[in-house]
Formats: structure tokens, C-alpha cells, sequence
């Protein structure tokens, strides 16, 4: 698994190149023998499972449970809810056979024709039919409710086009099906799953989002709203890293799941799904990193802190083993990770170079000289600053320093999506503007027809109906492509 | 989810239908509409969830890390190791389109013959194949290894006869998948994962194991070893609870991953591989529960203690509350996981009954006159024994008694597996003892062929040839079927 270190594209050059390569050298993903699906590499998945953790952590503070429910889903089920086919069962992967069998004339293992299903499987792109299916034996009366269920899984759509961690045939994610005695009750679900999502984007991924409603032309299959948040990155491209739907009835209506409400009369259940997928890594590499690499987080960095030695000779080595074995017990007594590389089988160079590329937040350096002085060299990863600080008492600064990255990174992007955040109010303004990227501010007369011809014309979509918004766009205004009445500013870009 | 409590057969009077009965009484899992997958409800997942995180810290103590390979594997792939495909290829769910479409007369929908894919995808009933042609990669010199990667998935064997936990079509899982510069090594590897789930299975569990290696007629398809633990069930039927198989070079060579040695020699690639899976949750129910539900290990239960307070009016309940308030604050301080359930919907003989059926270890009644006279009901769920016991210094006795449950029930189950298991020296004994159930340890004469008639004739299979004998076991002796020579005892019982 050596790291190639060499040819990064810079960002300026090709954005999407860079991308490309970032994913592949900092060995966070690669593609497979399998169309459109990837491997997610140890030191990847160490950053998805640092999400998880405190995602499922977020979820079960909210009261939720985890719980798992089969890969497959039987055709007939996906017909039930007729917007939901429409949206997701078309590309999909299908199981038609149970068995394979040698060929007779030896050339190898082919499908036996004899086990063919007589209802053939989907394997799950999402899993709403599948759990208002079993939801149906678990729901009598108002007593069996809320029911607020997570599951972690994979799932699988079959897309033309893939990338790393932004569109993918099998991604990982998470699901949240929650059933509700009350449409109020649901709804305000949803909303407080869009600010879980919300938190988590901000406070550990450090990527600032806009919080906001799906037009309904965006909607989710199935849907009655759909919650949304969304990031902009570099490139000046949305990227949408999570959403929350209010599902009213349909789902349960298709699978005929009521239930005795307080005054003994039937009704349908009301529900919400959520979920967010490892497409959040694209957001977090997409939104800080740089042409030196990776830029993480500290909260979700595998690593926290590397520390380097440099030395001339197997003594010197000892003497400095010696020292920074007590820093890296301090660090860890403090819940810092951190990571001592000392082997002889690269130069320091080399290994700076690495740990750039795969976004250690800091990095020390402590030579034969630091020794002799007190001294030690401390890097960070997001400015690449270094400065020469006293060894005692490190460790404090050590961990006031990640605290400050967090915090700083998070204000770069905050700043950068601000300045590239525009209010439009003409046509010919939006079609150049969109052409320079990032996000617009404009009227819409709140059709479909016109959101449609905008995104044939510009390629812009639009990302949301913010929910928090200045007094300026609550207003009415003009249609920046009909002219016709708008009731307020909607929030378009060209996305991921 | 209301529960139903009336008839728990007894396991006296049918052991399996005890087993199916319990699993779904209990909200662990129950039947999906997919043929042979279950759905892990939340109180089943939650158990499933800390199995996980205690294995997930082991394998990371010993230097594991976690990646994430493609659910599907090109069929191509499976006839590449000759034994592997015998063993896995047969019996599996295969993906031969990738789109639906509205069928022409409108009857709904069908899978479209035009999106037929050239070669079919197995979904994975276990990953060397997609791994090894993954590392293949990853693997250029002896610098680049060992590889130790571990994987938390779902697979897939289409089983025709299912029964919930214990053998189902979709199941979760873990499989480690290591490469080796050395045949040593990776022996070694397969040995220490071997202890690893050993250590588990008896210190988590508290469900004793033997430890031992499968004849070469019940190895891993591919392997050229295979380790087991065995665990005893309480009817008498032994079951396979995890497995770590040291592969030679057999993977390696079927996917031509090859390395330059120190010497710079080309050589391949050595492999490990090994797994457990939601089976466990079998062996934890069938090892401790009994006729009353769940017994759960204390360092597994998802609830470690349950307060049900009983009253008379609000005023007593409020004081009750109070009262609770500081327990239940206490124990979560001492990292006990604790419900407090004072919900009015159900009565306490029904609560209690639930409480016990669901397995939590240890309950606490508080009532109006403990409330007087400073004192509490305690009840053990392993043994059900009561004690009225002193309000003041109540935690340290439950984290006492926490601790003396998992012990006790380790022994409880040790005691059973030591007074089940038996010596066997001729084929009519064999024969009698085996339809009782149990453990026979018995000379073999070595050969596949006894092994097999030993199997048509009685079910039983060698289940190991224990890493840990006594003395008398490991001296030479005649087959128990044969009366050829043998060299050592060798375990056999039947098996789930």
C-alpha cells in the first residue's frame, strides 16, 4: 500500500481530477472489479467509522433505535407506492436465480436455469417497502407508537456514471423509518433529524450547510416534503449531504398499516425517513482539502497527531523514543490520537510529505537539537504554519491547537460559502453567474415548468427552499425567468 | 410491539419449538417477507450491536483494521479456487439484470430482458475472492504486508431450511482477511483470532468453548486448516460458534498475488481468513435461557437492571420517583445501564414477567413500605432467586451481583458441558450415548471415509480435534467404528 506521492493535480487546474486522484492517493477509496463499486480502504473507513460513531450517537440521544431488516425486497412490494417505483426501482440490481451449476461441457459455472425465482428480488436501493411491510405486524394501536428505528446497510442503485464516495452502485449508509400516531408528530421528526444532520455537518465535519425544503419536483419518491441540507464546495458546486422526508400516509396506505388511535377509531400511520451515506466523505474531502491533500477535521481524524523523529545515529534515536514516549502518553491520557513514526524505512521527507496527503491535523517534529534545547516543531495541517514551541507542556498546546483547527476550518468554508453566495435578480445576471459557480439567491414564480427550463438552460437546480433566510429574501419579488410573482428568494446551483 | 407472554413451551417438552418461540417472544428477530431472512429487531440488534463493539475492540487490540469491500463478486471469480466454488458457489442469490420496466399491458412491473448483464454477480456468501483480487493491488513487496483487514458485512448462502439466528440466508457477520510473508505468520494469525473469539465467547458470552481444529473433511472450502470453538447446548446438540482458517497460498495463487521477499524472490502470498456471525446470538440464547425467556450476560444485556416501582396513589409514586432518581443516577455513574419503568399502561406482575422473559439480569422493586423502612427487592434473573436488601449502598450490591451472574452462569454452562461430555470406547456405546445428546470424545482411526459412515449412521460429526486434551485422550487407541489404530480422541457430537 505504498502512498504515490507524486502529481497531485492542483485544484485550479482540474478540480474534478483532483478529486479523483486525492481519493486514490490519500488510499481512502478505490474502485473495484465490480461496475460502479468501490473498496473503502482501512484509512477511509477509519473516517466513515469516526462519523458513524457519533452519528449513531446523535440518533440515539434522540431515542432512537437500531435494528436490520433484509437486503432483498420482492418486486411486488416496490409497485405498491406508485411515485416511489417510479423514483427508484428502474436501475436496480435484480435476482433472478438461487443457483449455479458446472457446465456440462466443462467450461466452467454457469446459472442454473432450473432455480429461477418465481418472484424475483431487488436488492435494496432504499428501504421504506420493505420496513412498512414488516412495520404492518408490529403496529395495532396508538400504544405501539412512535416507532423510531435506524439501521446501518448497504443498499445499491445502479448509476451510469460513478465517483468515489459521490455516486457509487453500493454505498453504505444510514436509514431512519420512523411510524407516528400524528401527522404534527411526524413531521416535527423529520425537522429534528434535519437538525441532527445539521449539527453533525457543522460541529464535526466542520461543513457549513444550508438548512431547507426541497422544491417538489426534488422531492423524494414518495414524499410529502423532503428536508434537506446542503453544502457548497470548492469547485462552487452544491453537494446534498442529507435529507429528511415527511412520508405522510403513503407508505402506510400502500402496506395497510393503521392503527387504533385513543379514541378507538382506525387510522393510517403517519412516517419519516432519513439518511445520510459515505457520499458525506466526498462532502468532507471536497469542502477543506487542498493541493497538498487532505484537510480533516480533528473530530474525525483517525489520526490527531503524528509525531516525526529526526536523528543521526541509533543513539540519538533512543534519547528521542525516550522523550516522546511521554508526550504520546500524555495525549492519549488527554483522548488525543496520535501516532509516532518512527520507522527507519523512510526519510522524513517522505513521511511530511504523507501525512499532508492524508490530512493529519498536527504534526511534530523533535531532531537532536530540539532535545538539547527544549524544543519541538509543531505543523498544522490547515494553514501548514509551523512554529518552534518549548517541549514542556506541549501537550496543552497540542490540544488547544486541534480545537482552533476545528474552529478554523469551519470559518474558511463559512467564509468562502458567504462570498460565493448570490443574489440574483435578471436573467442574463443568473446565466452568468451559474457559470462561475456558487450559490444564488433568486425569485421563483413556484412552478415546476420553470424550475424545469431553468435546469435545461443553466444545469442549476434547486437546492432548497432555505429555512433560515434575511429579511430581504422573505420578500415578494419577479420570477428571474418568468417574471411571474414570487413569494421569495429561492436558494439554485449546479450540484453534485 | 406489545409482548406476548402466555405459553413459552417448556424446553422439556420441545427444545425447538422452545428455541423459535423465544426468539420472537423476546422481540429478538422474527420471519421477514424474503425467503429465509430474518428481521433483527431493535432488543435483538442491541445485543448484536454489544457483541460487536467488545469484537470490534479485540480485533483493534490486536492490530486489526476495518475497510469495506463490494456486496456483489463476479461469478467468474468463484471458479478460480477450485474448492471454493464447491463449497460457497452453489447455493447463492445471483444478479442477472440491472433494470425494471413497465411491463407493455400495464400490469405492473418486469424486469426488463434488455438490461441483462454480460457476465452474473453472486451477492457475496463470503469475500476472498473479491478481497484477493483486491489485494492483489495492494501487494508489491514484503514491505507492503502483513495485511490485516477485517470487515463488518451482510452475505448471503441461499439455505433451503432456515431457522432464525442459527442459520438464515442473509446473516451479518465479520471476516478477517490477512496476508503473510510467511507460512508461520499466517498461522499464527489464524491461531490468535482463534483465541481472540475464545476469549470472547467465554469472558463476553460466558458461554464456554472447546478449541480445536476440524478434520479435513469439515474445513473451509479453500483452507488448509481450519480452527474452530465449539460450544454445548442445553439439549444436548453442539454448535459451531466461530471459525479462523489459516488458506495457505491457495487464494493467492488463484488470484496471482505475488511479493518480493527480503531477498527479493517472488513468492505468494500467505492468508488467513475468519468470521463470526449473528449466530452467536443462537449460542447465547440456547446456552443460559431457560423456561422463564432470556437469561443474558450481564456485559451483554442492552438493559443490565430494571426499577419497577409499585404504589398506591401519585403521591407514593412521586415519592418512589424521588427516590429512584439518585439509583438510577448512581449506576449510570458506575457505567450500569439501567431502566427505570414507571409507565402507568402496565400492571407490575405483567412488567415483571416481561422484564424476565426479555432476560434483564437484575431486578429492583420499590414499593410504599420499602420506602418506609429504608429497603428494596432485588431479584437475579439467572437464578430468580428474591432478597429484600438495604436501600442505602443498593449500587455496589448490583454491581456485585452483575458480576457474580456473568460468573455464575459461566459456570452453570461449563458445569453442564463438563457432566455432558463423555468417553466413548465402543460402537455400541457410540451409538447409545449419541441419541442423548452430549459430547463424545472417542478414538478415530484418521480416515474421511469413517468419519462419513459415522455421519450416516448417527448425524454425528467431528466437531474438533481439541487444542486442549488430557492426558488419557492424547494416548493411542482403536477407532471407535473402525477398530483401526488411532492416535489420539477426537470430539464428536451432533450439531446445529
Amino acid at each position: 500500500m505504498a502512498v504515490e506521492l507524486k502529481g497531485l493535480t492542483k485544484r485550479s487546474e482540474n478540480y474534478s481530477q483532483w478529486y479523483n486522484e486525492l481519493v486514490v492517493k490519500a488510499d481512502l477509496a478505490e474502485q473495484s472489479a465490480v461496475r460502479g463499486c468501490m473498496v473503502i480502504k482501512p484509512y477511509g473507513y477509519a473516517i466513515w467509522e469516526k462519523m458513524q460513531h457519533e452519528l449513531d450517537r446523535m440518533f440515539k440521544e434522540t431515542g432512537h433505535v437500531n435494528a436490520y431488516f433484509p437486503l432483498l425486497i420482492p418486486k411486488s412490494y416496490f409497485t405498491r407506492e406508485a411515485e416511489h417505483v417510479e423514483g427508484f426501482a428502474k436501475e436496480c440490481a435484480v435476482v433472478t436465480h438461487y443457483r449455479l451449476k458446472n457446465a456440462e461441457d466443462g467450461s466452467g459455472v454457469i446459472v442454473d436455469p432450473e432455480a429461477r425465482l418465481e418472484e424475483e428480488y431487488i436488492i435494496r436501493p432504499t428501504s421504506e417497502t420493505i420496513i412498512w411491510s414488516t412495520y404492518k405486524n408490529w403496529i395495532k394501536s396508538y400504544r405501539d407508537l412512535p416507532i423510531l428505528c435506524n439501521q446501518w446497510a448497504n443498499v445499491m442503485r445502479w448509476e451510469m456514471r460513478t465517483r468515489l464516495f459521490l455516486r457509487t452502485a453500493e454505498f453504505l449508509w444510514q436509514e431512519g423509518h420512523t411510524a407516528h400516531a400524528t401527522s404534527e408528530e411526524a413531521e416535527e421528526e423529520a425537522k429534528t433529524m434535519l437538525g441532527v444532520y445539521g449539527d453533525f455537518a457543522e460541529n464535526y465535519m466542520a461543513v457549513p450547510v444550508v438548512r431547507g425544503v426541497k422544491s417538489a419536483n426534488e422531492r423524494f419518491a414518495g414524499a410529502l416534503n423532503t428536508y434537506t441540507i446542503e453544502g457548497l464546495m470548492q469547485d462552487g458546486k452544491a453537494l446534498q449531504c442529507g435529507t429528511s422526508h415527511f412520508l405522510g400516509q403513503n407508505f402506510a396506505k400502500a402496506f395497510d398499516v393503521q392503527f387504533l388511535d385513543k379514541n378507538n377509531k382506525l387510522d393510517y400511520v403517519w412516517a419519516t425517513s432519513w439518511g445520510v451515506s459515505t457520499r458525506l466523505m466526498g462532502a468532507l474531502i471536497m469542502t477543506h482539502s487542498d493541493d497538498n491533500g487532505l484537510v480533516l477535521p480533528p473530530k474525525l481524524a483517525p489520526i490527531q497527531v503524528v509525531i516525526v523523529p529526526i536523528y543521526k545515529n541509533e543513539e540519538m534515536l533512543k534519547q528521542i523514543d525516550a522523550r516522546v514516549d511521554s508526550i504520546v502518553k500524555n495525549l492519549r491520557a488527554m483522548g488525543i490520537s496520535v501516532k509516532y513514526d518512527n520507522a527507519d524505512n523512510r526519510r522524513p521527507g517522505f513521511k511530511f510529505a504523507d501525512y499532508e496527503l492524508k490530512g493529519v491535523p498536527v504534526r511534530l517534529v523533535l531532531g537532536g537539537r530540539d532535545l538539547e534545547n527544549g524544543t519541538i516543531e509543531v505543523m498544522r495541517r490547515d494553514t501548514l504554519e509551523k512554529e518552534t514551541l518549548a517541549l514542556d507542556g506541549i501537550e496543552q498546546k497540542v490540544k488547544d491547537m486541534l480545537d482552533d483547527i476545528q474552529a478554523n476550518i469551519y470559518r474558511k468554508a463559512l467564509a468562502l460559502r458567504e462570498s460565493e453566495t448570490f443574489k440574483v435578480d435578471t436573467w442574463e445576471q443568473f446565466k452568468e453567474q451559474i457559470e462561475k459557480g456558487g450559490f444564488i439567491l433568486a425569485h421563483w414564480d413556484g412552478t415546476t415548468e420553470t424550475e424545469e427550463r431553468i435546469k435545461e438552460e443553466t444545469k442549476a437546480t434547486i437546492r432548497c427552499i432555505p429555512l433560515e433566510a434575511d429579511e430581504e429574501s422573505l420578500q415578494p419579488g419577479k420570477c428571474v425567468y418568468s417574471g411571474k410573482p414570487s413569494t421569495r428568494r429561492v436558494l439554485f446551483a449546479r450540484a453534485y
